[in-house]
């Protein structure tokens, strides 16, 4: 949650004068996203969701995001449109930072998802898999198994620290992930960060994707690999075969996975759980004592990490899903 | 700006349940207040703010400030109604916390009050105080005039370590407002914190009050004060006459102001900011380094209160508003 740019009446209504919205009735900064500035801006004309891009998110790769939404979205796929102001530009600025006004979506995200929300969420993954074909739009994965050899080799010392033993346990994963790692998967745009907290709900139903800026090409099983980490863990650590079931029965339900597919989804999700434990520790230790956003805990990806370098749930998951 | 509670979406949906105002289609923390947990609920029947009180709202006070805000939407003054569940009870729990549901406002705060701004603000004033009559509940200013002789006491060593001399200097205007302070002016319920991010305006017209946990009994003319060095300074410390007389003007215009009133302004006003003064460097020196809420720095009424002990504006203001 944060703020980072308090914008005034005064700049928020030079900015809306930008478009064809009309004036603005309210606004409020919302505690959503750790990277960037939110407001819900509400106008004469509808709900949006005002955007001031802070850091992580470079704004040479905000044309890529912001062209993908709008792809999705006029692709019949839910998500918040950027709006185009009067110039039918959808990239802006406010105070020099880059910008974007996009739609308000409605809907809810889970906290504890039940098998019921991960049917929901694996078939709206599955449709947004769908929806992006034919986006023109390229980003190589800079956070994807290429580049964790050398993740990882910066931060050796800091795994050790974090427990003894575990450099080498880490460099041994990173070893046999890289070994595995599947060739010639069918690949496309993937929403790369697809964990709970970016996906609303309305009723049961899968009602919107949030929050792309992971956004990129990869193998399209590596998203529902993320994913299954995400979603399908209980709070004790513990996998859940019936949720990992669900996901990937939800996905299929659009997609049917091939059986190169279901075959690469465990070290796919080893891979994945590696990502995420990797990033979390970079944070951690890049993070000050007494800064305003506490990064997330590097060990519980660790710990994923370790379920998937030990069993075969996930062949199993997948394979009852057939 | 905090969300301190981050409640569920099955927290939510629980809390729901106990009102007769629909499902929730939507629900974003926001970041107003800093003392509580705001998040703008929006339902089937409507959009709200719930608000779970985290500090400094004494749960045994909050039945005196929802029945203020229900007394004064009920009598015509625009504040957040608050919502009473199927039970009839306004005031409610989140987690153990006392919460409460509470009408959504349109408007937006200025950051800049123009003259037109003051106007409408110190005419929806004296609405509020209109408003309030008749209202029976009763709360001691608990940080008014009597309570601070006993506050600078206890700050004496901050007030001199924040700049040398100046333990001397406010001990001086303790002793002068006790002396000068009025006796018999016109009082009644106050909002007492009636700042420019505390009132909300729509196509330039006053709008809304918010934040009512500081309101209580208290001389009429009081809150004038706080508001007067709340709207009427500019950025460089100096007193704006034309936002002044603006200010008291637009209250006059529902409630002509008693000689009395008027005279009684300048010592108000010194009065009012030395509040302000002594409570921010009270905040100040409690908060402890690398806090996740940054207290306001006390040197700013430190200067307002310095421009109320050198001068005379404000009979000016008073006087040509007559």
């Amino acid at each position: 949650m944060a703020v980072y740019t308090d914008i005034t009446d005064a700049e928020l209504e030079g900015f809306l004068a930008e478009f064809d919205l009309g004036q603005a009735q309210s606004c409020k900064g919302i505690a959503e996203g750790v990277e960037n500035s939110n407001f819900l801006v509400e106008t004469t004309r509808g709900r949006f969701i005002l955007t001031i891009y802070e850091r992580r998110v470079r704004a040479e790769e905000l044309p890529y995001f912001l062209s993908l939404m709008q792809w999705l979205a006029q692709h019949g796929f839910p998500c918040a449109e950027p709006m185009a102001g009067r110039d039918g530009a959808i990239q802006r600025q406010i105070r020099g930072k880059p910008a974007a006004l996009v739609e308000f979506m409605n809907g809810l995200s889970v906290r504890r998802p039940t098998a019921a929300h991960c049917l929901e969420a694996g078939e709206g993954m599955a449709w947004l898999h769908q929806a992006a074909q034919g986006f023109a739009g390229r980003r190589v994965n800079d956070l994807g198994h290429a580049v964790w050899p050398g993740l990882f080799a910066r931060l050796r010392g800091e795994a050790e620290a974090l427990k003894p033993g575990l450099a080498g346990v880490i460099a041994a994963d990173v070893e046999a992930i890289a070994a595995a790692w599947p060739r010639g998967l069918p690949s496309g745009t993937i929403h790369a960060d697809l964990f709970p907290d970016n996906v609303f709900f309305q009723n049961g139903r899968f009602a919107a994707a949030i929050d792309f800026y992971f956004a990129c090409d990869d193998a399209l099983a590596y998203d529902i690999a993320v994913a299954l980490n995400a979603w399908c863990f209980e709070p004790d650590g513990s996998f859940n075969i019936t949720l990992a079931r669900a996901l990937i029965a939800g996905y299929e339900r659009r997609r049917p996975l091939s059986a190169a597919e279901k075959a690469a989804l465990p070290v796919l999700a080893r891979g994945a759980a590696l990502r995420f434990f990797l990033t979390r520790l970079n944070d951690w230790r890049s993070t000050p004592e007494g800064a305003l956003v506490r990064p997330k805990d590097p060990l519980e990806y660790e710990r994923k990490l370790a379920v998937h370098r030990a069993g075969l749930h996930l062949l199993d998951a997948a394979a009852a899903a057939r």
